[in-house]
């Protein structure tokens, strides 16, 4: 690996390099173009998603910038002279906006809407792509299995099983975000603030070679103490060491319980509680883990176990049961040879890839009567439902299911991020985007937020913009013909 | 996010800090510790697994030490300061053995080995777990697709759904190991060498708002030309105009030829073909993308599409199907008090997760005769097989199941990477690796290598690994009643 720098502008698809050749080629590549990025299918079968990202979204449009080694290793493959000393000028000076993270939002609207020179805002697709689909995945993820776990505090432990180490970082970032209270990482703590939290492992049971010596070891330098018992044997080995040390030292430390990280974790819970409770120590709490998720910690309530604190790894910190969020950005406006802006669409064989052309807002519908979401409307850039005191909300496919919305506050959900390459915004603490997220929850029904099988949350357009679409598809169509 | 410094000391699950803390405080932190690094189960069903991560852990070793504000940061959750003075000085000095990149490995044997002080062995486990479940993950998917794929080219598309950003270049350098020809990723291409790929996106044609124009706009300014032929209707408009462009500028461009995205790939991949040839163009290659993985591959040869070059993304960079690979890292021996290296052992409930003690190493024995592996021998440190003429190779569980070998060549896997410290290991080139792994293959019977239901190749301990392991599990177990 050749260590050159540390520029990530680089970090892109090799396609975003030649259309922008072609473009500055053609002499279009500062015609303003408006992309939206948006995923289209909610993941894990969720009713919602937590959106995150955009804070790396940020450092990473705030240095864009070849780097000079980027642009050696871009001549070294044959780019001209000419092409590169325009890229070696290219800064992003366009606008961002963006919901903020923590945002309940939903499939096929506008996260994140970029204005800005053809070039520019195409060659930062990639990141932005990389970095919100992972991290909003997360983010979810963490919220659903929050959902499950509702007040028993949740730990992300995942790092060993992440997809390298920013996926490690950024996800427990992330899953902060949609409501979990620790991380076993320490760099994530030192990055953002998120409290760590961890005691010991097998190893250090092993290098003891005695379980009642190691937990005394680890007590005399540690005052706060949680053993884990499962090195040996669970309930003949691991708790009554735990509970002999506990006794022994007594006051001298602050014994607040015990992890079980394998085995039948209900029968083992229930049983280590009464043996806890037996020894008088019925504030001890258990911390489980092993390969939990919001399928398995639902099973351990619904089997009444005994354990208060989680701590997820695996499944949580790579989304184990998809992976992936399929977020994309499409050119949905772009300026005519006379300067004008034409909205543009993308037709597909698939009809739900078909794009929603023109500049676009979201708007949350909330009912001022008992403050829950009608949904979200999606309106062109002129329009403003505030101003409206009836709107008719229907679906986008299924048009006749619709209805009218009279007692309505309309929030627009995006937020301004950067105008003309300035950064305005500044990124509330993690500890109020976990609090945002968990308030924007509150707005919807229960009936969105249960995970398995959620009703389908409306996210509706305009009828301007519902109209405008079916024109769009209309003149394409023509054209193919 | 407080941006410090780049760090990575801290990249660590919290309890390795408690336990440095510990060891450090009962003077036991320079006893000489063994660990193996090693996964249980092979991912995806596959026969074999492909070894991916060194590299990355060689950076991050070599560059261990905590700096400035990680030792500021832990101040300030409490760390008193003798053992922060005590930190500030540990380095790595140990010795690590391991596989080469591009090894095609096994469940159960130690893929990598730390010898090191207890607290230094401790304290890099996280990272190079991190490191290497999810690289040696990305390129077992990789060859796994290769197998199915065989010569026809395939190229990593992922970087827009991949797990953050050091997933997307680290997980393409695995696939390369693995066997993929170019990624898309330019910084991956810039860090690493792979070969890039790339030509233009949908956005391309929507800007021009025509897709004949677009494509003629690209092929002036590009030499070499793939068009995407999916924006507005693939055989309609997109193999037309792509014809269409190609034959107007004939040997003014090098027409490499078309890219499918969406849509049935076997079906308008036959029909584009046709029409292709028809037009003399019989050389142009039709790549496709969209979703693929090994099953969607071999779906598409059995339908015999007419696809020359697949791009991959989803499902190879996030290992879709299996997003984690459970590598685990375990203490094997410890010096004891009298100075003496002890071997030690974790029992657990589940049987698979018993740990095998010892110092051990890795053997592939090779039928002298057919050229084929016999299967894989763990024996013990003092043990060297390429001096017998004779081996009993039975398996560890069922030992029943058992063969002698009489006409082979042991080979060591494990190769020297740090002695004491120092960085002894020069790293092959990609290329080298991915060639490495290719004949790595080669030793393997196609029985082994199959994508579905493969046969299990052989991992067997030596008499005397078997012999001390049961004798452990036995010691351990009379402590226990």
């Amino acid at each position: 690996m050749e260590n050159t720098d540390d520029s990530l502008t680089l970090h892109t698809d090799l396609y975003q390099i030649n259309m922008a050749e072609t473009y500055w080629a053609d002499n279009i590549h500062e015609r303003k173009a408006v992309f939206d990025l948006y995923f289209r299918k909610l993941p894990f079968g969720n009713g919602y998603a937590v959106f995150a990202g955009l804070e790396r979204v940020i450092e990473f449009v705030k240095n864009f910038k070849f780097s000079d080694s980027d642009i050696r290793y871009l001549a070294e493959q044959g780019y001209r002279e000419d092409f590169l000393d325009y890229l070696r000028t290219v800064r992003f000076t366009g606008s961002i906006k963006s919901m903020q993270e923590g945002e309940i939002v939903f499939g096929n609207e506008p996260l994140l809407r970029v204005e800005a020179g053809l070039v520019e805002a195409q060659l930062i697709e990639t990141a932005l792509l990389n970095i919100i689909n992972y991290q909003t995945l997360i983010a979810t993820k963490a919220s659903r299995i929050k959902q499950i776990a509702k007040n028993h505090m949740l730990m992300e432990f995942g790092t060993r099983r992440a997809q390298e180490m920013d996926a490690a970082i950024w996800g427990t970032r992330a899953a902060f975000i949609g409501g979990f209270q620790a991380t076993s990482n320490v760099r994530a703590g030192k990055l953002f603030g998120i409290p760590i939290a961890g005691t010991h492992a097998h190893a250090m049971v092993q290098a003891y070679q005695d379980e009642y010596t190691a937990f005394m070891k680890y007590a005399e330098r540690h005052k706060n103490c949680v053993f884990l018992v499962d090195t040996y044997d669970t309930l003949k080995s691991g708790v009554p060491n735990a509970i002999r040390v506990a006794k022994e030292l007594g006051d001298r430390i602050n014994f607040l319980g015990i992890r079980l990280d394998s085995g039948d974790l209900a029968y083992l819970s229930k049983k280590a509680r009464k043996m806890l409770d037996e020894a008088g120590f019925t504030e001890a709490k258990i911390f489980a883990s092993n390969d939990l998720d919001e399928h398995t910690i639902f099973s351990l309530h619904s089997q009444d176990a005994k354990i208060d604190v989680y701590g997820v790894g695996t499944k949580l910190i790579t989304a184990f049961d998809q992976p992936a969020l399929g977020a994309v950005y499409k050119l949905v406006a772009i300026e005519n040879e006379h300067g004008e802006m034409e909205d543009t669409i993308k037709i597909s064989g698939n009809p739900e890839k078909v794009t929603t052309p023109g500049v676009k807002k979201v708007y949350r519908i909330i009912n001022t009567t008992n403050h829950r979401s009608e949904g979200d409307y999606i309106t062109l850039e002129d329009e403003d439902p505030s101003k409206e005191n009836k709107i008719k909300m229907f679906h986008p496919v299924h048009t006749y299911i619709s209805k009218f919305v009279t007692k309505f506050q309309a929030v627009n959900l995006h937020h301004e991020i950067f105008q003309n390459g300035k950064l305005v915004y500044e990124t509330p603490s993690l500890v109020e985007l976990q609090a945002y997220a968990e308030k924007q929850l509150q707005l919807l029904w229960n009936e969105y937020k249960r995970p398995i099988n959620p009703e389908e949350y409306p996210v509706d357009l305009s009828i301007k913009t519902w109209e405008n679409k079916m024109r769009k598809i209309e003149e394409v169509r023509k054209k193919i013909k």
